[in-house]
């Protein structure tokens, strides 16, 4: 991702780390110095963000991303963000994005520099990645292990299991290692056996005519981009349903696909080395649904 | 953590990004822009560091640090760090420490700008916080699950268990828990019971005169300092291990200590709202030796 713009919030003029940011931001060229060494975010991974996908010009699913920041905040003892600056961070961010195709807008919110007064915030803005073809013939995944229990995140709200935070080594790793395996992505699964997300993706089911994605148990990222589907399926009269999903089930649903706010619906091909069916005309469908202005 | 010193080593002239880092570096403000936003320790918290401590000067076992940091690379598919150059560099931030006192110096390897052509390196130095209270009086900790069954790191090594990661966000919420539980610090316990680590230093027990430590088997990291003293220990003819350590062994243990490079040896003060007794004799020991000129 090259980013052509960007642009730091400026905090409120406070000594105290908890104020929220005033209204209030600067652009900054994307390419040159802009953090120090003393950020949190690059010493520790300390911080939290969302990639919002812009399509003619138009940010979508602003306020759920938002929702979603604010959220990932308070699971990290983050200020309170003040959204509706972030919001029109988003508006002049979007107004850089290619005004006829697609581009992606990123909100990252880190602890600031050690000892320092406030966080660091800021927002970039960049062309999105050519996704036509992956959106056509789809993503081969192969499952790994997550190393958690399914009802580890309820207990240990520590492991930050349900914040979108910076640190995302493992993430990284686990596309490296589905790549090292012939594939394109991956599918974490729980250490005793159940379907949880991708490294940066919803996984949505079809079984028996039902639309399945795994509980946002506090283990999983709600995904925007999967939320807004099911809005759109339950418009049609479809049935969705979140719930606990077992491995098994995986391999024996009629579809499936991985949800993301750029790469939107790419649908499952391969699961661990074998084809599976892809609904090409089902995926045309959904992603020209999410290729339209949505709120 | 206040900066005084910091350089970036130059990468090699070369547009392959698995090249080595040539000799050479460059100081830089350590307070001034020095990153872009396109930075993956950033973003991503996708990269390694160190922390290695300073004592009148002198940069302790840096050799074994060198050995972690390349360690680390390795796990986390990063170019094999040119030791050499990392070495010079860390001469070179030695002479901005403390001459009378205490430093750090902190290595940190990025996986570099998003699509650039070679990762990011830098140092940086300052002086350390005073430790000597903590040293004395001791920690008190809480124990917090890590969520992970004690083989776990052995069968998914995407999960980077045994590599010193930039991605801290959960070591760095599992102290802030700590703090929340009027506690100081944290260890962490596999989900089937077992102890593991620190967030930030190594446990050591002494049980029945045997200095005992948990087996770095993939999921713990081999600290530099718990290395250092059980070589210490040896020289004297006492007994040392590494083992699985059940939880219960915590509270029966006749002392415990947290080891890191930084604060040295701080002997466990409370355990889960319990005091536990504080060998100050031996700790006092342990951090003469400490303090020390190792390599």
């Amino acid at each position: 991702m090259t980013w052509r713009f960007a642009l730091v919030l400026e905090p409120a003029a406070s000594d105290d780390a908890r104020e929220d940011f005033a209204a209030g931001f600067r652009e900054i060229d994307p390419s040159a110095p802009a953090l120090s060494v003393g950020e949190l975010s690059t010493q520790r991974g300390d911080g939290i963000f969302e990639s919002i996908g812009v399509v003619n010009g138009h940010a979508q699913e602003v306020a759920a991303h938002l929702e979603r920041l604010a959220h990932s905040a308070a699971l990290c003892d983050l200020p309170t963000p003040n959204l509706e600056q972030w919001r029109q961070a988003v508006t002049v961010a979007a107004a850089h994005c290619p005004a006829d195709g697609e581009g992606v807008i990123k909100l990252i919110l880190s602890r600031g520099v050690e000892h320092g007064p406030a966080p660091t915030a800021w927002v970039t803005a960049a062309q999105a990645p050519d996704n036509t073809v992956v959106r056509e013939r789809g993503v081969r995944i192969v499952t790994l292990d997550r190393g958690y229990g399914i009802d580890t995140p309820a207990r240990a709200p520590w492991l930050l299991l349900g914040a979108k935070t910076l640190s995302y080594a493992v993430n990284m790793a686990a596309i490296r290692e589905a790549k090292r395996r012939g594939a394109d992505d991956a599918v974490f699964v729980s250490s005793d056996g159940f379907v949880l997300e991708a490294p940066t993706a919803s996984l949505v089911l079809r079984i028996g005519g039902r639309f399945v994605t795994p509980a946002p148990n506090g283990g999983i990222l709600h995904g925007t981009t999967q939320l807004s589907l099911f809005e759109h399926l339950a418009v049609q009269g479809r049935e969705t349903a979140y719930e606990t999903v077992p491995v098994s089930a995986l391999a024996e649903a009629d579809a499936a696909w991985l949800l993301s706010s750029v790469r939107l619906a790419a649908p499952i091909s391969a699961i661990d080395g074998v084809a599976v069916a892809v609904d090409r005309e089902l995926t045309a469908s959904f992603n020209e649904y999410l290729l339209s202005p949505r709120t």
